[in-house]
């Protein structure tokens, strides 16, 4: 029973012991793992930076290389694809930025603190091994303390035992005595006296070793419970309470250092947002019409309008116009008819061209603009099997044949188009010179023409706002290369203004028409009005609300407040506006002009500004009636 | 003034082809922007393939490593760092994933795009070029034509006028002969005669040359007209026409290779955004309490409370209660005494301790949860400096003063907290050897103790869920070392039973109550209960709704219907429990019950039981209850 005893003091002394070992190799694991963790965002760090010097040197090289042909590239940065170049090289460099800080990240701040929180955990857990192996030393004390305690009861219990026997032996002698000496003086026996002496002793050892015995009990008892105390507070809580402590902060910092990595993710996202938002900038900037404008105001040269040619007299001639006399009248009304009906046949022909031209137009602009611009399926783990090469050939065989074919059409197009306006002129002047009684049955365009030469001058000389023109018969709209299907409607600042006024059917857009209400309004008598410039918040307000076909300056009283802003707008508008106004070709013409006398001057500008589009004569007519007011 | 006209030929000629060699340029310069763009997608995809291959090879080395060890690092997945590394390796194989594929995009998919741009601008712009110069040849011919009509207008006009001046010459000889021979017969004369028919031959001559003028003229005039319209047309329309066939989807096809781009960054991002869950998936799975509960499982052995320690008797002895016989009882009572005024001077003292602890563990937690994990600044442009050396010496001095303050408080704490047991369990020791009536100043504690063993007994025996105990009064909370502050409501299901029961103050959860109640009403006589298991939707919605704070068993009608739910959401919740109801050191002794005799078993269990907190005693007594219906 005692070994048994012994051999749980030392089970539990093993079990503590073995306790400290599990624990030990708790912390080390613990401290392995984030040694792996470290050296994953060690190595993450060092892809992290060399992928940034990579994307950095891309970067650098493409522009110093750009630098270094500077001359053979002056003009690039007239052309919207030069923008999307630069503006790739922009998302490169700031990917380059992102993952260099990324690679701090990783490498420094993340790295820093797994060091230390291996740090940190070694030494609270040594620490804390400290005070466990005290309480361990406690426990191991109160079991030997168990330990002797039930030593000691047992050997006083034996002791009890032994001397209740001895005690029993000699009150069993006594009575023998007794027996034997009956009737005799038992008080003066010696025997007697003696033997009851010893009874006397060995009941006083007994007493005091009973005493002994039950205190002893209760000792080991005390002892039971204390011992049992210790061992349960002991596994119940403090080994609990002992691991809290070792592990305090280590889950905590460890979730430190993914919360780092994972704000680091969250700027990442938020570049890769920005890289979206600039793309799709970068798509609704790529204008082919802005393109073409650059373009053309570059080499301003190559494409203004040549002078016209003018009759050069023989000296003496006097006549300058076509002659209908007797002798070639019959000649001209002759060439009259044969330009009539071949003209005829011309439109005809050119309506049907057209018609094809634009089918073939439809056609091709879808081959171009293929929907498979979303490559997501790419991504997606399992990947979808490429397009066959077959299809991709059968595909580009399609568009080379429908290109083909739109190009013919284009051709005859263009030519026959530009023979119809030949053939017009020369059937114009001849109707001119026959007179218009003779033709009366042809020619709508040329009368319109001379309404329009007669507005003109009316709306330029009196300012004829409040006499409205009788209403134009409708024209074609304009025939546009390229641009089939227009998707949405066209943008207003910084447009096209006819084809604005196409897709919207207002004869005057909003802009033009409110502003100038609101000028002629209040605006007539106010000081400054063009020269002060408006808030510009309030101009790039009243911007926004026209593009989205508002009309911000309803309210009449609320536009009082804003005539300087709504004279800015209005002076954007027409600074913005893709092509301007007044068109390039013309411009040297028009300029020419101004060295011109009044009514010369006058007559020139009405004729240049006749070869415009209809549309836009007639917001011209509407301008020169407010200006000249 | 023929130099003239022809020099405006020339010029005219000059310009024309002036505007082919700017469009040449202009392709090559639209050619060469695409041919730098596509060099840019080249070496990015080389970037991006390189970039995808080094954390591919960093994921797989690390785990061939991981592999290589595994012996050394079997239990590593029983942490929740483990998995934390394991998932960083995850994100880390998926960046390699998405950035291989955008390799691909770049490399492929935009690269070859921009080489079918170059080659369909390169063959419209030789068709366009093609079709320009037919419309120069036909403004040349006209303008060829227009030269021959000036000159045979002027020649024409010439010979008319040389014509009118012979024909007046001879009509003065007529008129001069006619004086001369004035009063003679004029009719006679052969002089005259002759006049006159030189005359009539000059009339003639006239006349014609005077037609063929007049014709001149008029086509003369004509091919001005026709040259003028030839000319505005070519420049107004036909040529910017021209060029936006040149152009027909080249912004398009280069828009297309911006969106393909952009796609594959909305893709980037989204990964992102993945990992970022992940990322705070595996913030919230770092479970401290799960980690610590996986250890004991796995090292049961040396964590398992050892057997309690017997009574030993010596043979012969009886007597197995402390003994409170006079000859010992009054140094019990001396005892007794002197017990209870040490434990109450230490449980005072420890109160102290303990509220330094609390307070420390405030600071340190604090010292350790810094906010300093969001590293959004380092991704701004300007960087800001970084915090000097000083300081985070600083802050680390203070952290390990901080810890070393906080583990002297908690070592004294754990010491002298199993130093109270110890002297607690002597004290009712002796407390019930002396009886009751002798100390009843004294121990609530222990009259708690009995209470619950009453109410104990009486539940598991007579199932007494009507007989409402009377209420317990308050103890303190159970005292938890690294778990200051506790952020918000603990979690109900997986979640530490004690720490809901403190957090929301339910002496019985929500979820017990409800469904116990439930299935009290409808399950007692419903076949298969608790074996049938519920629809797993409905358990997941029932466990949802709880974890909310919700009741949704509240409305009987419907909870009658998910009675299997609610006996599978009830079996869910406590198989779920972190720690386990009956807890994982008593686990071993509580299975040697079922070995003991029915009275020991419900003995033994009782005791075993009544060494947990009083919060889980409560709600094992309600289950009791119900179970023992």
């Amino acid at each position: 029973m005692d070994s048994k005893k012994k051999s749980r003091y030392f089970d539990i002394r093993q079990q503590l012991g073995e306790q400290l070992k599990c624990l030990e190799g708790r912390l080390e694991t613990q401290c392995a793992m984030v040694q792996e963790i470290q050296d994953f965002y060690r190595r993450k760090a060092e892809l992290e930076m060399e992928y940034s010097r990579n994307l950095d040197k891309l970067v650098k090289s493409t522009w110093s290389r750009h630098k270094q042909e500077k001359q053979r590239r002056e003009n690039w940065d007239k052309f919207s694809t030069f923008n999307c170049w630069s503006q790739l090289l922009e998302i490169t460099r700031r990917q380059s930025h992102d993952h260099g800080i990324l690679a701090e990240i990783c490498g420094t701040h993340v790295y820093n603190r797994l060091a230390d929180i291996q740090e940190n955990s070694q030494r609270l857990f040594k620490k804390c091994k400290d005070i466990g192996s005290t309480s361990h030393e406690d426990i191991l004390k109160i079991l030997y303390e168990l330990q002797k305690a039930m030593k000691t009861y047992h050997s006083y219990q034996q002791e009890s035992k032994s001397a209740e026997e001895a005690l029993k032996k000699v009150q069993s002698q006594k009575a023998k005595v007794e027996q034997q000496l009956s009737g005799k003086s038992l008080s003066t026996s010696r025997k007697f006296k003696k033997i009851e002496k010893q009874e006397d002793e060995r009941q006083e050892k007994y007493s005091v070793n009973k005493l002994k015995a039950l205190h002893a009990r209760n000792e080991y008892l005390l002892n039971i419970e204390v011992a049992n105390a210790a061992i349960n507070k002991y596994f119940s809580d403090d080994v609990s309470d002992l691991m809290d402590c070792m592990d305090f902060g280590y889950h905590n910092s460890i979730s430190g250092t993914v919360m780092i990595y994972q704000t680091a993710h969250c700027n990442m996202r938020n570049s890769h947002l920005s890289s979206i938002e600039l793309l799709n900038d970068l798509i609704s900037q790529m204008d082919p019409q802005n393109d073409k404008q650059r373009f053309l105001e570059l080499n301003n040269q190559a494409f203004m309008l040549p002078k016209k040619f003018e009759f050069q007299p023989y000296k003496g001639d006097e006549m300058r116009q076509i002659s209908a006399q007797r002798p070639v009248q019959d000649q001209l009304i002759q060439s009259f008819k044969s330009s009539q009906s071949v003209l005829e046949k011309l439109k005809l022909e050119n309506d049907e061209t057209w018609k094809s031209l634009e089918a073939t137009e439809k056609s091709l602009t879808e081959l171009i603009n293929r929907k498979d611009v979303d490559v997501t399926s790419l991504f997606m783990e399992e990947n979808t099997p490429p397009r066959s090469p077959h299809e991709s050939d059968k595909k580009k065989a399609q568009r080379l044949e429908t290109e083909r074919y739109y190009l013919e059409k284009f051709e005859s197009y263009t030519l026959s188009n530009n023979r119809i306006s030949r053939l017009q002129a020369k059937f114009n002047a001849i109707k001119k010179a026959l007179g218009e009684d003779t033709v009366s049955t042809t020619g709508q365009r040329v009368r319109n023409g001379s309404e329009q030469l007669v507005f003109l001058e009316l709306s330029s000389r009196i300012g004829g706002l409040h006499h409205r023109p009788p209403s134009l018969p409708p024209k074609p709209k304009k025939r546009r290369i390229g641009r089939n299907p227009q998707v949405g409607q066209p943008k207003l600042f910084g447009g096209n203004l006819e084809e604005y006024i196409e897709a919207t059917s207002q004869e005057i857009p909003t802009v033009i028409k409110s502003c100038i209400r609101v000028l002629n309004l209040y605006g007539m008598h106010h000081q400054g009005i063009f020269r002060i410039p408006g808030s510009q918040v309030e101009i790039n307000d009243l911007k926004n609300a026209f593009e989205k076909g508002d009309d911000p300056l309803a309210d009449e009283e609320d536009a009082c407040d804003k005539i300087n802003s709504a004279a800015g707008v209005l002076k954007m508008f027409f600074r913005e506006l893709k092509p301007p106004l007044f068109p390039l070709p013309l411009f040297d013409e028009l300029i020419n002009c101004s060295r011109l006398d009044e009514q010369a001057k006058i007559d020139k500008i009405k004729e240049l500004l006749l070869t415009l589009p209809r549309t836009i004569i007639v917001v011209m007519r509407y301008l020169f009636a407010f200006l000249n007011q």
